[in-house]
């Protein structure tokens, strides 16, 4: 029988699902979504901004990081079942509003998040992000796994964002994802990021590329 | 200055890169892409089949593992500069031609790749499929993070595909990323799977729920 794990005040069990989840999506609030034109949902704006050179691997690493809204992050698990083995899961993210991206993956996690126990636990852990999220590498013919479909690592440790950073961190999370500002406050929502301390990028054939922070950081776009 | 791991016979310096490039791209074969119309490319194709019922986690995580043709994989790092963290890495994937999913993820890997020296040391790992991976989150208004925005996670082993399996995973793969036939011999591609052991779905509000592999191998698609 399925199970559920990380309950929330939502849990219901199995048998009482069905008619419920009828009924909520019957009465849910309309969905908000992502930005839209103009606050970073560059695809369905059909306006990706062009590949910065490929040469250029920190400016390409600033670029997928600016780019994408959402990422995978590697943790080691405190989940029992798989506890100290690699997990991965999804999370939505912003290094920035639309055009002004710092380069530092911001996050909204809540405590009832799969992931966000391990990261209590270990804060050191991996994101993954790929321009095969976008409709670059679609439009372009490159299969997702090809190095021409540029995607990024960044590795480092996630804390949760200081007082002085909170502002930012809100505004660059909320402006790109609105539906955040909808989600229950029952759930201890919280800002965080990615202290970057290792990158590797995969944009063209011969390998991952290193990218220390220091040049990663230092790119500015115009 | 940017550096270059897991280096290829096709590694070069920075220095001598920038005119190679541009020569590379200009003399470079058409990008075979995905598989396109039919072959479960669904975007391309505008023909995404629905969603399964959202109470039938079973169902929606096999749809989630057919539909995606990529994923992030987390595994435990062996690069020195991480060693023992996880890792995340993009992966291109097929669980079976379209309308013919197994559920077993495929992939097509060679030792060059970062993360397959991590599972040559260590087989356990974490493979994340979400629906933001397709139009169907952006086209419904749900943001990435959103449990809506279905997406699944499947722990287990990476292990080689044996002789009886190849041909099976060969074509699964081919079907759907056939970019894949051109890639260089001497990378040593072989064909591997994930032996699937946890999996963990999000498709609605109240947490995650747990599949059991014999949940998730039973279901069958007309």
């Amino acid at each position: 029988m399925a199970g559920r794990v990380c309950g929330s005040p939502l849990g219901l069990s199995s048998v009482l699902l069905a008619p419920v989840l009828v009924l909520a999506v019957l009465l849910a609030p309309p969905a908000l979504g992502r930005g839209g034109r103009g606050n970073g949902d560059w695809d369905a704006a059909a306006q990706l901004p062009p590949l910065p050179p490929r040469e250029d691997a920190a400016r390409v690493a600033r670029f997928v990081a600016h780019i994408c809204d959402w990422g995978a992050l590697a943790t080691l698990s405190t989940v029992p079942a798989v506890r100290g083995r690699p997990f991965a899961n999804v999370f939505s993210l912003s290094d920035g509003p639309p055009g002004a991206g710092s380069g530092v993956p911001y996050f909204y996690l809540s405590p009832l998040q799969l992931s966000v126990g391990d990261l209590q636990d270990n804060p050191y852990a991996t994101l993954t992000m790929s321009l095969a999220q976008t409709d670059f590498c679609r439009k372009h013919g490159y299969d997702p796994q090809s190095p021409l479909c540029a995607h990024i690592m960044l590795s480092g440790s996630v804390a949760k964002v200081n007082e002085t950073e909170t502002d930012f961190a809100k505004h660059a999370l909320f402006v790109r994802h609105p539906e955040m500002k909808t989600w229950p406050s029952d759930h201890n929502w919280f800002f965080a990021k990615l202290n970057i301390t290792n990158i590797w990028v995969l944009d063209y054939y011969g390998g991952a590329k290193i990218v220390t922070p220091e040049e990663y950081f230092k790119v500015t776009f115009q």
